[in-house]
């Protein structure tokens, strides 16, 4: 249990811009939502957006700055995406060139920056009708593929639909899936159950992201779109610059993962 | 009950096309979502957009096309937003100039259309579950009004958000929060119920646009976010080109009303 579990997001993201905390969010502000960060140029802005709005399931748009704007004031009004987030990464023409605490030497007035929704915000309610999730069980990160399913494209932007996997015991795969049905602004139902083969996975064992996790008799692999699909989008196109956080270091929202549900 | 009412969408989009039907789209290919145009040039897309992620409930967005694009490839593919509706709005700087049959002598390159969600599609489901709708019983127009709730603003586009109000009995108002809380791509939830005051709507009986219903005794009026909000909110900038629907002249998309449904 992480000590800052119970620390409200206003306070933990206060270290955060002082640099006094630099450490994966995972546990910390127990409830509330936690989100990917992805910086553009606006010029590129526009078809991003674009793709997410055709794309709600991998690229799940919780809020997006106006342009200059570090304030999500939709999620977390106030608080300044340039400093409030542990660690972030720079890519400059999809090369990752440096990991910084800050990005008050990289912002710029046209910048634009998109929330996406994380599946952490579906798994507090999944835990809490005693649905267990393997990766957290076994202490490693979900393991991820590159599915045969196209994203729609929009503009310059186009690539796979990148999924996660949970095994499921069979009796509760009906229940997984009204859970994660209420939370659509967080990727939703999933989008495949069974075969791995059916959606291009060749090799469970082997995920292109993350770890591999025990798949027990009587489970079935259940597959949800991924909030790396649209980092990884992105990519493909090589932007002159690109910002993210860094893997596991989370911007925490003020709004409760409770609360991302349509039900 | 109209005669285009078992027609698919297909085939009564092509009598639109050449013109031999000019009428408002009400059941018309029923079971099929239809959906209200906005056409913005590409300098107001972005902010138009991101107004409409900011507020989906009064702006579901269903389809954008690509800049200089007339195809909806998500709700219509191979359709031609150009000809596929019967009638169509042209403004220039806020002020309607014109009705046509076609944009030929209108389109550029530099538009792009946006599909929003219509309310239609979440009162089948409630005609289904046998609750009544006042405004269908009375052969009128939704009574709509002008709320004292800001829309979150985006860009240059802020206003108020618009309602659409329907008298529900008692007993089926929880059961009607139930049923559109699975359309969050078409308005949602309400966004209000009871006291038209607490919104800011002083006099029930006379709604800012749409017919006033009969309100019984022991009904209560429940208020959905409406799309005449974006359509009224982008009017407000007066942008230099803007192209829409005919009021009941809606597209009629390939996508039905029950596949709108998280649930």
């Amino acid at each position: 249990m992480s000590e800052y579990a119970n620390m409200p997001p206003q306070e933990i993201r206060k270290l955060f811009r002082a640099n006094k905390l630099v450490r994966p969010t995972s546990g910390m502000a127990k409830g509330f939502t936690q989100a990917n960060l992805a910086i553009l140029p606006r010029e590129l802005a526009f078809d991003f957006l674009l793709f997410a709005q055709r794309n709600p399931k991998p690229c799940p748009v919780l809020d997006v700055t106006e342009m200059g704007s570090a304030e999500p004031r939709l999620m977390a009004p106030g608080a300044d995406l340039r400093f409030d987030i542990p660690k972030y990464r720079i890519y400059r023409h999809g090369e990752l060139v440096e990991e910084v605490l800050d990005l008050a030497k990289y912002w710029r007035d046209d910048l634009v920056a998109f929330l996406l929704g994380c599946s952490f915000t579906f798994e507090t309610p999944l835990l809490d009708a005693d649905i267990p999730i393997r990766h957290i069980e076994e202490n490693c990160n979900v393991p991820m593929y590159i599915t045969n399913i196209e994203c729609q494209r929009a503009g310059v932007f186009h690539g796979p639909v990148v999924v996660s996997m949970r095994p499921i015991p069979q009796a509760m795969v009906i229940r997984a899936v009204q859970i994660t049905s209420r939370f659509p602004a967080v990727h939703g139902a999933p989008i495949h159950l069974g075969d791995p083969e059916a959606i291009g996975i060749k090799d469970i064992a082997k995920p292109d992201f993350g770890d591999p996790v025990t798949i027990r008799p009587g489970e079935v692999p259940v597959f949800w779109a991924c909030g790396v699909t649209p980092q990884a989008v992105a990519m493909t196109v090589k932007p002159e610059l690109m910002i993210t956080h860094a893997p596991g270091h989370m911007f925490i929202c003020d709004v409760k993962d409770h609360n991302m549900s349509v039900l």
